[in-house]
C-alpha cells in the first residue's frame, strides 16, 4: 500500500506512489515532481535509477523525507528504491503540467483522461461532487426521500418532440426528459418530499455552450405547499447550504480556480417575466414577446445586479403557453418561476396542478391526448396534496459558479449532437 | 403551512393535513385516522362536517389536541374546521389500510402510487434511500469523488449482445450497461477513487425475480491497490457502515417490516469458485462446470451458513472465460470475486488489467475488436495505476436485506420485458 503524500511529516522512511508530473535533470540528481490526488511532492532521484522515464509514468518509491523547501512544500523525498507501476512509452498528446491547459475544447474533451490531470480541470469536478452531495444532504435534513425513477419510459414526452426513442422488446420506449411525472407520483404516493439526482436526455439538435443532450438534473418535489413563494424561499436556503458546503470543503479547489463564491442575498429579488420583458424592450429597443432570449437574460441580470447587488434573480409568472401542461395556472399566467444566476437559467420550478379534471383540461388546451398520459393521470384520482418542485441543472450551476462559459467543461463526458465519445 | 403530526404535544390548537386512512362513523362523532409521512393521528369530527368523504381524500383540519389514548397514539384532535384539499370521488382499486397489502405483484405495480401508501411498501424505499446515501457518505469519508458518467455511449458493449441501441443524430448509440469504462477512466485521470450511483440498462429478454432491464448500480473504483483482497475487505467495511446507518435511521421501518439486520462477520468467508463447484457437484450430484447456477448459489450459501454462521460469502478466482475482458487474469483464473448474500449475487468486483498491451491481448482473446474500444484503450497509454472496483445492485441488496423474493418490489417503477409503465 502506498502512503498518502499528505501523511508525511518529519524524517522517516516512506513509500509513495503517483504520476511523474515534472522532471528536472541535473548531473548528480534528477528532481521529480510526483503527483497524486492529494497534491505534489518533490523527489530527489539518482539519475541512473531514474533512467529515461517519461512524464506521467506511474511509479512507486521508497525513500527518506528530508527538509528542503521547494515550490511544492517543505520536504522532499530522497529516493532509495523506485519501481515502475505503469510505464509511458509515447509522448503526451497534450501538455498537462503547465500553469493552465492551453488547448481548445475539442482537444480537451478528446483527451479527457489526460486533461483532467490538470488540477484546474479536476478541481471543477471535485466542486461538482460537493454540489450534488450537499444538495442531497440538505434535502435529507428536511425529511426528503431519495428516489430512483426509470429512464426508460412510455409516457416520456411532456409535449415536446425532443425525445430519444428506442425499441424496447417490440415496443417504443423513450428516454426520460426529466423525472417530472415520477417525482410528482412519489409525492402523491405519500412520500411527500422526494428528490433525485440523475441523468436526463434531450434530443435537441441545436448546439450551444448552454445545452447538452444528456445532463444531470437535481430534482426535488414537495407536497403540502401553498405557493411558489415557498419554493423560491426553499431554493434560496438550499443554495446557501450548497455554497457553504463548497466553501467548507473546497478551499483548495476554489483557490486553484481563483473563484470566490457570490453572496446569496437573504431574499433573492423577484421580477414578473412581463415586467422584465417590458423593461428590456424599453431599455434596449427590443421586441420580445412573452419570454426572454439568452442575451436579454444577461441584460436583465446586469440591470438587477446594478440595482440590488444580487447575482441571482427569480423571474416569475411565466405565461401559460410557455410552461408545460402540469404547471399550475393563475389566469393566463402560471405559478412558476425560473432562477437566473449571472444571467443563465439554472432552475425551473413552480406549483403543479393537483386536480384530475384540471390536469386533463390543461392537456387538451395544449393539444395533448390524455390517453397518452394514462398512468400519470391515474395517480390524480385518489387524493393529491397541493405540491410543487424544481430542478437545478448540475452542469449549469457548476459552470456559472466557476465562471466557465462552455457547459461541456463542467461535464466529464459531454454528449452533444457531434459527440458521443469518449 | 401544515403542522407535522409528530410536533403535537399537549392541548393546543393545531393545523394538520393528510390523507383519510380509516373512518369509523358513530352517531355523534366520526373517528378519522389521518395519515401523513410522519405517521397517523386520530381525529374526532362532527358527522355533518365530515359529510361523505371517501378514503384517501386529502384534508386540512384545525382543531384542539386532547389526551385520548387510541391505537395510534396518546392524543386525538377534536376538529373545529375541515377543508378538503383534494377529494376522492371513485372507490379505491385496491384496499390499502389493512395489516398488509394482499395483492399480486402486477396489481401492486399497476397501482404503484396507491400501493406505496401502505407503510410496508414505503418502508422499503425509505430503507433503500438510506442504503444509497450511506454508500455515498462512506465513500466520501474515504476520499472518493462522485462522478456522473454518460448513459448514452458508443463503446457500450463489454462483449455481450444485451444492449439497447438507439438512433443518435444518425449514429448508433447504446445505453450503458455499466459505468465500468468511465469509472476506470476516472481513476486513471487522477481522481483515483470514484463512485457513481446511477441507472444501468440490460436488454436481457429473460424474466426472473432477480433481473430487471433497468436498475441502479452502486459502483466504486479505486487506484493503487494490489490485490482483490483489499477490495473484499473494503466492501466488508462498507456494508458494515450501510447496515449501521440503516439500524440508526430506520428503526421504525425495520419494525414495520419485522426485519432484523444480519451480522456482518469481521472477515466474510471466501471460497474459490472451483472449490464451491466441486463441493456442490459432490454433495448434490450435480454436473456444474465453471460456474454456479442460482440453485447452487443457495446451496453453497446454506452450506457456508451452517459451517460459519455467515450469511455472506465471497466466491473468488472466477475462470477467465466467465469474466469480461478487462478483468485481471491469474493463470486461467482471474483476480475477481462475487459476493453472495443469502445465496444471491449482490456484487461483482475485482482487479482490472492496467497495461495497454495486456488489455488489447485480452480483447483479442475474447474475439473482440480493439478498434471498437478506442477511447477506452487510449486511456491506458499514459500512466495507469493498478486498480480495481466493484458494483452493488441496489435493488438486489435491498431485496435480500428485507427478505423480499421478487426484485420488482424493491424498485419503484420496475422495467422488465413486459413492463414499461407506469
Amino acid at each position: 500500500m502506498r502512503t498518502m503524500i499528505k501523511e508525511i511529516n518529519g524524517e522517516q522512511e516512506v513509500n509513495v506512489s503517483g504520476w511523474i508530473h515534472r522532471v528536472k535533470k541535473l548531473k548528480a540528481v534528477v528532481f521529480v515532481i510526483l503527483r497524486d490526488r492529494s497534491g505534489y511532492i518533490q523527489l530527489a532521484v539518482n539519475p541512473e535509477m531514474f533512467g529515461h522515464l517519461k512524464l506521467e509514468t506511474v511509479i512507486s518509491i521508497n525513500g527518506f523525507v528530508v527538509s528542503n523547501a521547494n515550490k511544492y512544500g517543505q520536504y522532499e523525498i530522497q529516493v532509495k528504491k523506485l519501481s515502475v507501476l505503469s510505464e509511458v512509452t509515447e509522448d503526451l498528446p497534450i501538455k498537462i503540467n503547465g500553469e493552465s491547459l492551453e488547448i481548445g475544447m475539442d482537444t480537451m474533451l478528446n483527451n479527457r483522461v489526460l486533461s483532467l490531470r490538470h488540477e484546474q480541470e479536476s478541481a471543477i469536478f471535485k466542486i461538482q461532487a460537493v454540489i450534488s452531495q450537499s444538495f442531497k444532504s440538505f434535502l435529507m435534513s428536511k425529511d426528503f426521500t431519495e428516489i430512483h425513477s426509470p429512464k426508460l419510459v412510455k409516457e416520456g414526452a411532456e409535449g415536446g418532440a425532443n425525445v430519444f426513442s428506442l425499441d424496447y422488446f417490440g415496443e417504443v420506449a423513450y428516454l426520460a426528459q426529466s423525472p417530472q411525472f415520477y417525482k410528482q407520483m412519489m409525492v402523491i404516493s405519500g412520500l411527500e418530499r422526494v428528490f433525485e439526482v440523475g441523468s436526463v436526455f434531450r434530443a435537441e439538435s441545436h448546439s450551444t455552450v448552454r445545452h447538452l443532450n444528456e445532463y444531470v438534473s437535481m430534482d426535488l418535489e414537495m407536497g403540502f405547499i401553498e405557493s411558489e413563494d415557498e419554493l423560491m424561499a426553499f431554493e434560496t436556503e438550499l443554495l446557501r447550504h450548497i455554497f457553504s458546503a463548497i466553501n467548507h470543503s473546497c478551499s483548495k479547489e476554489l483557490t486553484c480556480l481563483e473563484i470566490e463564491l457570490p453572496i446569496i442575498p437573504e431574499v433573492i429579488p423577484t421580477m414578473r417575466l412581463e415586467e422584465a420583458t417590458e423593461l428590456i424592450n424599453n431599455m434596449y429597443h427590443k421586441e420580445l414577446v412573452g419570454d426572454l432570449d439568452p442575451e436579454s437574460e444577461i441584460l436583465i441580470y446586469k440591470y438587477m445586479y446594478e440595482l440590488t447587488g444580487s447575482e441571482f434573480l427569480f423571474l416569475t409568472h411565466y405565461p401559460k403557453q410557455k410552461r408545460p401542461m402540469y404547471t399550475m395556472p393563475e389566469g393566463n399566467e402560471t405559478k412558476s418561476f425560473d432562477l437566473l444566476f449571472r444571467g443563465l437559467e439554472i432552475t425551473t420550478g413552480g406549483l403543479r396542478i393537483h386536480e384530475y379534471q384540471q390536469l386533463v383540461d390543461s392537456m387538451l388546451e395544449k393539444g395533448l391526448n390524455p390517453k397518452q398520459y394514462e398512468a400519470y393521470l391515474e395517480a390524480f384520482k385518489y387524493g393529491v396534496p397541493p405540491h410543487g418542485g424544481l430542478a437545478i441543472g448540475l452542469e449549469r450551476l457548476t459552470a456559472r459558479l466557476l465562471n466557465i462559459d462552455n457547459i461541456r467543461r463542467t461535464t466529464l463526458f459531454p454528449r452533444d449532437r457531434n459527440r458521443l465519445t469518449p
